[in-house]
């Protein structure tokens, strides 16, 4: 069995990775870390978890024996753990955004100065599509953003094959966990509730990572909208020279780099509800689902790209993550399909 | 013109009062009392009120001379004040829970202790069905909660012409909004989505004052749910020894007792959505509906009840009582009508 | 492996048997049947299951040879399909409300005259916790009622023992998904956002499934409110003459009849969001949960239950009952646990 | 008194032409025509006006005389209805898509052949910002759609001046209204409850619109929110060559163009959860917000723009038509400011 350790257990992410693991055949949680609710039970805090686990908080100090550390914090307690825990954990992987960009002055512009900006390139993208084979030997692990995630496995492809113009555009929506179980006026209720609130309309941090991921010159704006989990993309692109961006070609290039992938699903219906990816459908699964619409007449095309935020969009892509660094099958511990409705 | 002073003006009961004097035509605010905002425009905290005023909220030192002030604050706070505000305004409207009962005995059991129980006397209840004629003269006005008063004016016409058994029992239903503007954990968004929470499955304060207006005895529940705005209370009531409680008899005493009201509305229809009061289409307007179901076979009725908990169960009631207490038409101020659908 | 069929594989509560029965070990769908999308493919209607199979609907006429046959259909529906599957199918499991009730006279009162009231008392109940051993040999199961499995796993204990008076009242609150997918105003969206529509203030039909699995006085209402899965059923009782309903109490009473269920919770937490049963992070789950708050001046108590309507309310406990019929552990195929925040 | 028909009164646009048009001191409703309901109440349907009107709905061949008339059909119906009513009302108001576009190729691209081309070049657009003066005079009347409205009062200013490059891209989300009051699956609660939908990822009608008010090449998007009512655009816009498209510069040309309208809002804040348009604050009001977020490096900005899709992207706007179109004062009749919270 691998051991488990989480920090920042209390939290949405914190608390899906403990989901995910308690339900991992291979895997157990030794310590569940929270400093503010030490001694107390997890299942007070996740109540999804009653009479799955009597596991309870306890603080940093007494992280037991690991073979494995989630960080699931914010960037700067990230920044302030990864050197701490060093070689108290054989492998880190880094839900926070504290390690997910590789140069420090892009870091600077988008999150402000590092505290240790000389450990930036010593973390992996936890990005399994992309980077199977580096994950499977990495120590250092740095999963993406939700959005970014998103955005990058719908671009990627279409990018590494040349066949879209360097300059997209990104809105993302994102729903209510996304910015955390800390209560302050943002996430009141009352204000979240029916809103469209544009909080990020330019420079949303997560387009510096799509841009590192794919090469790509990238503006993305964040709007906060009604959900609770789910993460949507929607993404204009225009051919590149000469390409012709049409159906087909989509269709064609996306099987080419995901006809394999077990997560990776591409939907484009001719009718329906959900003929483009919904999150609503994809709430605790691990799936990413992606769709498009072109129009061959001027060469543009919308893709739309949907996620868990708090699955494929952080905890269930850092479960998918570890099986590959551990040897195991990718998919274990993966198998819930989402709901319908929801 | 009335000048008019609200405490608590950047919750939301206060937000409304606000909304509703700014569009009286007979009221002035002179102080939008904020402790913890002064100096700030009233519209960046109630963003509806844009371009409707360029209000500042003032500290509470620097009340304006006032007709009457309202206090919309908690009810540890409305116990400080009123003392204090004692010679400094000629009418007191307070919208808290601190002097809605009158016997310190109950009080105590519901609130815990009071620290002026000598002037719980002084105050008259704000429900203007029943109080019209004293509260033309109040100086001291008190406001009932908003559960309380779905549930009294539902029941009192049916209690006062003794036709139902002394026990009833209450299911209050409440949206957000209800428990104010500050942010915790308990109104998260993420948390209180789709909610059914028994925040209170026994013992909510509101059944003292619906006890304290009726004379039953009076069992209440309280549950959160996903609304905003908007409270229901759904009432089980039995009938008396000897009295038929059919559908005639309902209509006909309701008929009688609020045929005038213009805030009161009898709503039982054969079909529709909205055959039985629904406090969602009631959002902004000063509506209390009343309906109700009876089983003739077993004497059984059910009564339904609802309004929007920040006007008719707050600031809109606390307006209606503010016209009847200056001799102004008591529609003054109050005429939106809800929105359909919302 | 067994061979199950679906009738109404399209509506809501068969699309999640058609998800929890795809992901047993030991049962292959043979037939989902949808008159009107005979030929479809499962996942169009369904999308959470894109990935997860290539089912196509089938036309009843094409029902392949089953071990076992789910209908979930309407009661008119269901009472023409038993008489016609007798001996095509040798266990059946009934999910509508055809033949939930034993007694024709009753079932007149709520539903109107059976056509076949002779099959009647053919049916075993769908109740695991209480007729395990009758379900293992049983061929016609009828599963209970959402709000009526609640409220009974809720009140049977109590009953059984003695403990309350006759008469009870039952609160049900439920999500919109517990009126099916077929799109009328009832359902438009519109319409039941935020909403509290009370549907049937009194003689609720479930109720008449509770009286009939506790022997008790039943009075039921039902609210529609805006989640789109979930049940929460609060219950008034009043302890019987000369009986103590501490907590205490309760909680020994709980503990004797569900110690070892795998499938019923007592939640009665101190503090916290979740100290009382609440059923957003019930969805996709097969738990319920029971909570209860005494008054012991009084006597009286109210209890709380809650489930996901189309899980332990239709398709789980369906698919329970099947794993108690064929012999095999009766967890099988249903470990999912919930999420939070939802 | 002006005499008002409405055809469509029973759906979302009619019910709202009938709540403003029943507090209108200077309009009386003559009739409010609905084919399928016709001898009903209007507040059977629109239950938020039990108590201000006995007003039934009437069949088509019933319509009074009238001074003006009110379209809130179909394009389809319209279509027909437009030729019909010549002769019948001195002024027609026309809210469905049906005449909106003044080039019969473009209408054909978008909605199919136009079933009497000739009549588009008859209608004056109902956009009181820029046709005050034509409307004043105009006897036929269309009003733009929902989406596009916002998105032309946003652009207009910029594009008029010159400001911007000729391409723009606008990503717009609309609430569950904005389809309307017939029940098909589209708008089943359960479905559309928290969904991101991308209903229309290119192409979308009202693109035709904007672009033609405002000479741009326009590309839009259209996702289906969890909200009721309310449209946001987000619109990505370029500066042109050798402007500065800084936030001063915005703030002045919006500044001259909007300084003076009753219903427009500049909305930049730097802080605050409002900083920028968000329509949940503007149910029910007439406001159109504006707001944008520039950055100086790239000569990039995003314009967002808010409104109520059925006031001020629909019957508000329609009343403001009418005030104009019958001299009276702009605003009589749309006071309303909105909610908060809501």
């Amino acid at each position: 069995m691998i051991r488990a350790g989480v920090f920042g257990a209390s939290g949405y992410i914190g608390g899906e990775l403990l989901r995910l693991l308690l339900g991992h055949p291979e895997v157990d949680i030794v310590s569940a870390v929270s400093g503010r609710l030490a001694g107390r039970r997890v299942d007070t805090v996740h109540p999804n978890l009653r009479g799955c686990t009597d596991l309870l908080f306890c603080a940093p100090a007494d992280l037991a024996d690991c073979d494995v550390v989630f960080l699931a914090v914010s960037p700067a307690t990230a920044m302030e753990l990864v050197p701490e825990l060093d070689g108290r954990a054989p492998v880190l992987i880094d839900l926070s955004g504290g390690f997910r960009l590789r140069d420090p002055e892009v870091f600077a512009r988008y999150y402000g100065e590092h505290s240790s900006p000389g450990l930036l390139d010593s973390f992996v993208t936890g990005w399994p599509e992309r980077h199977r084979k580096e994950l499977a030997e990495a120590d250092r692990i740095s999963m993406p953003g939700c959005m970014a995630n998103a955005a990058t496995l719908a671009l990627y492809p279409l990018a590494a094959e040349g066949l879209i113009r360097p300059d997209v555009t990104i809105d993302g929506r994102v729903g209510s966990s996304g910015s955390g179980a800390t209560a302050d006026a943002m996430n009141l209720h009352a204000e979240r509730s029916g809103a469209m609130r544009v909080f990020k309309p330019q420079r949303h941090r997560h387009e510096a990572e799509v841009a590192q991921s794919t090469g790509l010159t990238v503006r993305m704006s964040a709007t906060g909208v009604e959900a609770v989990r789910g993460v949507q993309v929607l993404i204009r692109v225009q051919a590149a020279e000469g390409v012709s961006l049409g159906e087909r070609e989509l269709r064609k290039v996306y099987r080419n780099h995901y006809g394999d992938e077990p997560f990776v699903r591409i939907v484009v219906q001719k009718r329906g509800l959900y003929r483009l990816p919904e999150p609503k459908i994809l709430s605790g699964s691990n799936f990413c689902d992606i769709g498009f619409s072109t129009d061959e007449e001027d060469g543009s095309a919308v893709l739309v790209a949907a996620l868990d935020n708090l699955v494929k969009g952080g905890s269930g892509n850092a479960v998918q993550t570890m099986n590959i660094r551990f040897g195991m099958p990718e998919t274990l511990g993966l198998g819930f399909t989402g709901l319908h409705p929801v």
